[in-house]
């Protein structure tokens, strides 16, 4: 019986939520349905008169669970795949994705008298309307709290819990006074699988209380009483609401609950492990170690390194955040992130050239160019920049165009400016002495795009791993789920363990042309003066040599 | 019999030549005609290897200056205006074009051995071949001659007559050993018409001379021998063929040849003009006086200012040059441009958008949106800088774009960034004294965008008025001509009473809007700090709040 165990790892991602069956004992992958949002475009709520909104409903995350649980009993039932085998569920989701929810548990989206109010809803993470309440957070933070900043690279993000509750104090005191407290998308989901229905009681997960909450054990937990006061003394009262502690993926939320259990025809009582952000999933399912960068490469970036506890790795500037055990147990979760990589790309094609090129023609196109020869340089700034400058209010820079210039070389200058932006990260990590062994990327990009992936060898001197999985995400959460799975039946067993099991690499490995290094070093070069001194305040550097500098690569390429 | 004297203006522009037919005591213009060059692509050789390259064969300026006035000829007759009433000619060129001859006026490339040599062809001012020629002249003059710099803007350019032959010398010795002499094309085509059979005798004129072959009386004419022989002893050769003095507009070149006049049906010994280039008559015709500054705005633009020769304004920094009586007698002309205007825009819809945008449909879309709401700032730099920063070696820069920056945003940046660049201009010159009392414009763009000259007017913060003229080069070329058929009938007359009569201005003139002025500046000011930063050696500016500058400017319009 017990060869047959099964775990599920459930992802919600963006714009959908996938459900993975896993094979507990072999790591084997079985089966994977996907359900998208049905409500909003492509699941979102966005507005006409503010760019910056995004918001979806909960209850489409509910319904859309259902769904493809339904499916994934369905198509199991056809491979031969028993419900009543699952052992074990891993959750995860985006983050930060904070939601009002009322004592009782309910959303209050789901009351009558917020059906239509988008303050209501969950505030996704790539919503950016909190922005000033995030420049308050880190003045605030600046002028009392110095040691929160080190954790968070310097700088509050509007992506953030306490940034996007604080706005909907500001702007919408119906909403926030309605709310009970708010809960992470990531806490929600587990939260009502194990049918909780006091917010009270509701456990928290490390990984989005750390990154995004300003949880540390280091100064006891989520933000004191005064500081939150300094905030806004109403926030006080969602303070109260949250616990002193919080858990990693290592512990379980609590077991599944009778309705869900029938519902689904799972057993009653499996473990529901701790949720987690997406990409933290992603990390463990493209087989994170000590050692390892993971690059979650998608829209936009996600690079996650471990960092053993005792490294004394927990102030790592720069980046986006670290965290304590937020992607595994026994190591801090050192976060970092570029806002836009994909949608930089999809920006070119979809509203400047209106679809009238792909990606694949741009693609054929800019292959063939040899490194240095468009002159063009960009800054990949278009949504800000998350890493290693925490800046959203930054923007897009394209130099050294000619009258000759090309789309193509222009596309091609815009993936080399994302690979730019990753080599800072990688950079500024090792600075601070975080040991990068291996670079694993993950993401759509990764697996169907070797130009870009040779284009991040070349740029940043190393060899570009690939995840063989295209789901590491919900492999991830079905890894937690299998872990929790073991210790439930009293046969614990290690995280790396089950990854060993699962977690597979590419044969193809992009190693780094010589050649090409050598032309990205000097690109580089002239990327890291514009990024330095349209990016730090108070640089004054000159930029007079920049475009010349340019010329004279792009003529030294055309005499190869 | 003189109530139906007739004038004719040559036209020889980049692609064609245009002869209008002008009536002498009215100014009228009776007939115009156009015929393209036919040989190369739109009457260009453009090299496949070298995009610097921009060649022209002197005998299809002839063939096509036949053909059109075979046609005038024609037209003429059935307008019923006999050719036989000629009573003067006035031609105008592009330059700097120098083009090599035989000691007997042959051009080279009618030479057997150089009929498939580029080299021996005419060089058009846009071949930008001789840059490194060009930089090499102005670092010899900043070492030996430093006064010649005060005349030119502070370098010698890739466009001009030293720079192209000196090229020619460095890379085809045959070529340049075959040339007994250069002419510019606006010297050639009169010494053609007046049936010139020696070229050292060949009358040149003060225009090209004085903008572009370092000629000035200040120092006794052309450069002297010390300073050529530091260039190359070999163009001393060239220089024994060059004369002491050069002439102006109010000069005759000669008379018209027999065989000319036989084979169009025209006066044997008309006056034919002294040569000028094209865009200083289109100054002239533009009705230019003391005090206004014509912009002749096409693919690049010329601005032509005059100043008293009493006025001490011999020396003016980062305009392109200034030459004495280049325009007009009595007047210093202050020549200064900009490298890419319509280029810029034709550009972006043709090699970005490949023509699925057409510049209507992004107008319609462009002019919907408020000032500073696309948050863009554009350097207007992908053909270089040529005022007031002379220098080829800059490139483009668009900065500010977001993942929501819409094609048409980007295309009405490109032309604010061509209106700043003129704003520069404008302030250089009038900085250092130069009265500017109007803004006269001229060229297809000024009367067929309203959108485009609201923005200049906008962003300069003066009237723009436009010239009635869609001819003014062609129609200046006419005046010149008209001027010399006075003198000859001995009833001298003023280039001012021949202006009047021809040139007019539209009623429509386009006024600055307050409200749009007042973010013009502000986003002036941002121009202006990327172009000193990347534009002038040395300079150190903080670029950090550019990016932050331009968001507030967008919020601020959006909330509007």
């Amino acid at each position: 019986m017990t060869q047959n165990k099964i775990v599920i790892g459930l992802d919600f991602g963006s714009t959908s939520v996938r459900v993975l069956t896993m094979h507990l004992r072999t790591g084997k992958v079985l089966n994977t349905v996907e359900q998208t949002y049905e409500e909003g475009e492509n699941g979102v709520f966005l507005s006409k008169d503010n760019s910056l909104l995004a918001r979806q409903k909960p209850a489409d995350y509910v319904i859309s669970m259902k769904k493809a649980l339904k499916n994934t009993m369905l198509q199991n039932k056809a491979l031969g795949i028993e419900m009543s085998s699952v052992s074990g569920i891993g959750v995860d989701a985006t983050g930060s994705t904070p939601l009002p929810v009322t004592k009782e548990m309910i959303p209050l989206s789901d009351l009558n008298e917020f059906r239509n109010n988008v303050n209501a809803y969950a505030w996704m993470w790539k919503d950016h309307c909190s922005h000033a309440e995030a420049e308050f957070i880190t003045k605030t933070s600046i002028e009392n709290r110095p040691l929160y900043l080190d954790k968070i690279g310097g700088a509050y993000s509007s992506e953030w819990f306490w940034a996007k509750i604080l706005k909907c104090r500001n702007t919408d005191k119906e909403v926030f006074d309605a709310a009970y407290t708010w809960l992470e998308f990531s806490d929600f989901i587990p939260a009502i699988l194990t049918g909780c229905t006091d917010a009270l009681t509701v456990k928290r997960n490390i990984c989005a209380a750390g990154h995004k909450g300003l949880y540390n054990e280091e100064w006891g937990g989520f933000p004191d009483k005064e500081f939150i006061k300094k905030l806004h003394p109403d926030l006080l009262r969602i303070l109260q609401t949250l616990p002193e502690q919080t858990f990693s993926v290592a512990e379980t939320c609590g077991t599944l609950s009778k309705k869900w259990a029938e519902e689904f025809g799972m057993p009653e009582g499996i473990p529901v492990a701790m949720g987690i952000l997406d990409a933290h999933a992603g990390a463990i399912g493209s087989g994170i170690k000590d050692g390892s960068l993971v690059k979650i490469i998608g829209t936009s970036t996600c690079d996650l390194v471990l960092a053993n506890l005792h490294s004394g790795k927990s102030d790592i500037q720069g980046v986006a955040s670290v965290a304590a055990e937020s992607v595994l147990p026994g190591y801090y979760g050192v976060e970092a992130g570029q806002s836009a990589v994909g949608d930089i790309l999809d920006w070119f094609i979809k509203v400047v050239l209106k679809n009238k090129q792909s990606h694949r023609e741009l693609t054929q196109e800019a292959e063939k160019l040899k490194v240095g020869s468009s002159g063009l340089i960009v800054l990949d700034w278009n949504n800000g920049n998350r890493s290693i400058l925490s800046d959203p209010m930054l923007s897009g820079l394209l130099l050294g165009q000619s009258l000759q210039t090309k789309d193509y070389e222009i596309y091609r200058a815009l993936i080399e400016s994302t690979a730019f932006g990753a080599r800072t990260i990688v950079e500024d990590m090792e600075r601070q002495g975080v040991v990068i062994h291996e670079i694993v990327n993950c993401g759509g990009i990764t697996h169907k795009n070797a130009f870009f992936m040779q284009i991040y060898a070349d740029v940043i001197n190393k060899p570009m791993k690939i995840a063989a999985s295209n789901e590491t995400v919900a492999l991830g959460a079905a890894i937690i789920g299998a872990h929790a799975a073991c210790i439930a039946e009293g046969k614990p067993i290690s995280f790396k363990t089950l990854q060993d099991r699962s977690c597979k690499i590419l044969e193809k490995v992009y190693e780094p042309i010589a050649e090409n290094v050598q032309t990205y070093n000097k690109l580089y070069a002239l990327y890291k003066k514009l990024h330095d001194a349209f990016g730090i305040e108070g640089t004054k550097i000159e930029m007079f040599g920049v475009m010349k500098n340019l010329i004279q690569i792009k003529n030294k390429t055309a005499e190869k």
